[in-house]
């Protein structure tokens, strides 16, 4: 670490959540720019891959639990970040229903802990805030796209909690000079996503109907509801062009800016995979305050700095089979 | 308490932060209703007042700390509330500039273990939510009044913890059917109130100067800003009409609607003591980001229970000034 902090012209990232899905894209991105990057992660769950794959990164990491301020603070000022990358998240909105006060804090409370340690020691580092289009929440389909002056109404523990860190990130850049780029990120898909999220367990279904492992029958929630589907490479593309090039106190919409149905998102896995799936709905499956249609507006992000989704649909699709085939056979 | 359970038609209050200025009101205005009342309090801090004055009430109290859930949360099966008006919290904007993480978590996560334990053990239990005009923020002199659906823009820790509370109770009604009432309440003023308040300190300062114990010359922050004062008195009337009367879920401003500068507040004190006294800004007290105006809508409240402030200015002043008489005599 001590050396990088005298070489000219590398940035430092700190990334925090870094064994998550986003952290591991956000590295491989980081690699491919063959900059002078350094990266600290961190993460309260242990390394979960190799870090030695990111050939162009000098890359390093810690175990650490941001609500055990002992166990990180120091790191801030140590690596003196240029940007920090604030992944840490607990982000299931499932989760927040049956464990408010964990959800809460392991959200709010982290941030919180982080931005004043970074405004004590290093306020020139520039944060990046991870947030939900579930702050939208309930919204009718006449405010469709939603854009980033669109009314919120979060409706879930989790979505209230990624709303507080929003409002605390406003007022740690109004009052007290802290350099924040906010975000409202929409459904992130990719390869190498956990499969409590819809997209990738409906691939991994359709993999194991492939394989001959189950019986052709897809049972799902309300599949008529609209989404907006945005590849994981592109979010995190968004991510680092903010960081360089978004405004200070400012909100973006990461987004396709295009809403697609979920049963749709099934019918285009299964003609890629060639086969005939019949679709049932699960009672249990179906959730009582979901929203019918949550799609939403990327025209300030490409306005200001020029980022659109650059990945098409079909091809997210084919790289989630692809990568749940490779668990598959692995 | 026992005893109190078995009897019918006994409303029994859970009051958090029992010791403050807003609750020994509560308690003098339930104690003249003369109505089978039982009164649980808890505060963190030692009791400091004597509860045998409240002769009407049966009433109790138990120190302890929100965010240490074995020192209270027997209680809310124990003593089985049919209310809890939560008055705990860390209610000075300016020390939330100082300890943001500190006033975050003892006004947010408190009332979230609060909300956890009332569902879980208690969920038909009725709450009183207390938020705060410092939700409504930054806001022009064209959005006067405010009213309920106003845009919420807060500008300090406090004041997003506040909003936090308010999003937290929405999503506990919305999600798990709890019974939650909420208010913003706007600046309250009365007898009792702590010199960190800017009437009570003006008040106490006023006294000296009558007294002869200090120079006639009052050294201000901006006291040309407007604001909607209401007494305490009046505000725990609201909340104890809006236990019994208000619609769960809703949020209710209490306010006077009627706005006053400080000048104005420090001049008709200076005419009900007889003396004159000159005011300087002092440039250390100008908050560089306060509010021009800030006055409330009581439309919804006075329309919904009938509510409305009864006490006049000059009472609630006069009052002021008796309290701080009687502390320099005593």
């Amino acid at each position: 670490m001590p050396e990088f902090n005298k070489r000219q012209g590398v940035k430092k990232y700190l990334i925090t959540g870094f064994s998550g899905f986003v952290g591991r894209h956000f590295l491989a991105y980081l690699d491919q720019l063959n900059e002078p990057v350094a990266v600290l992660g961190i993460d309260r769950g242990a390394l979960n891959f190799d870090l030695e794959v990111f050939r162009n990164l000098h890359c390093s990491f810690k175990k650490a639990d941001l609500l055990q301020g002992h166990e990180w603070e120091h790191l801030i000022e140590e690596f003196a970040p240029d940007y920090v990358v604030h992944l840490a998240s607990f982000s299931s909105v499932a989760f927040s229903w049956v464990n408010p006060i964990s959800s809460f804090a392991n959200n709010t409370n982290v941030f919180l802990n982080l931005l004043e340690k970074v405004r004590k020691v290093n306020p020139k580092c520039r944060i990046l805030s991870v947030g939900s289009s579930e702050e939208y929440g309930a919204c009718g389909l006449d405010q469709l796209p939603l854009t980033e002056e669109s009314t919120l109404n979060p409706v879930s523990p989790y979505a209230v909690a990624r709303v507080s860190q929003e409002l605390l990130s406003k007022v740690y850049v109004d009052g007290f000079g802290c350099d924040i780029v906010m975000t409202r990120s929409f459904n992130h898909i990719g390869p190498g996503q956990l499969d409590t999220f819809v997209i990738s367990s409906f691939a991994k279904k359709l993999l194991a109907i492939q394989l001959g492992n189950t019986e052709p029958v897809m049972l799902t929630g309300d599949t008529s509801i609209v989404r907006d589907f945005v590849d994981v490479r592109d979010v995190v593309r968004a991510y680092d062009h903010l960081l360089k090039h978004g405004r200070s106190g400012h909100i973006y919409n990461i987004c396709s800016g295009t809403g697609v149905t979920l049963k749709s998102m099934i019918d285009q896995m299964a003609a890629i995979l060639g086969i005939a799936v019949t679709q049932e709905i699960d009672p249990r499956l179906v959730r009582p305050n979901d929203n019918k249609a949550i799609i939403g507006s990327l025209k300030k992000i490409n306005d200001e700095i020029g980022w659109a989704p650059r990945i098409p649909l079909d091809t997210s699709l084919r790289d989630i089979l692809d990568y749940w085939r490779s668990k598959s056979v692995a």
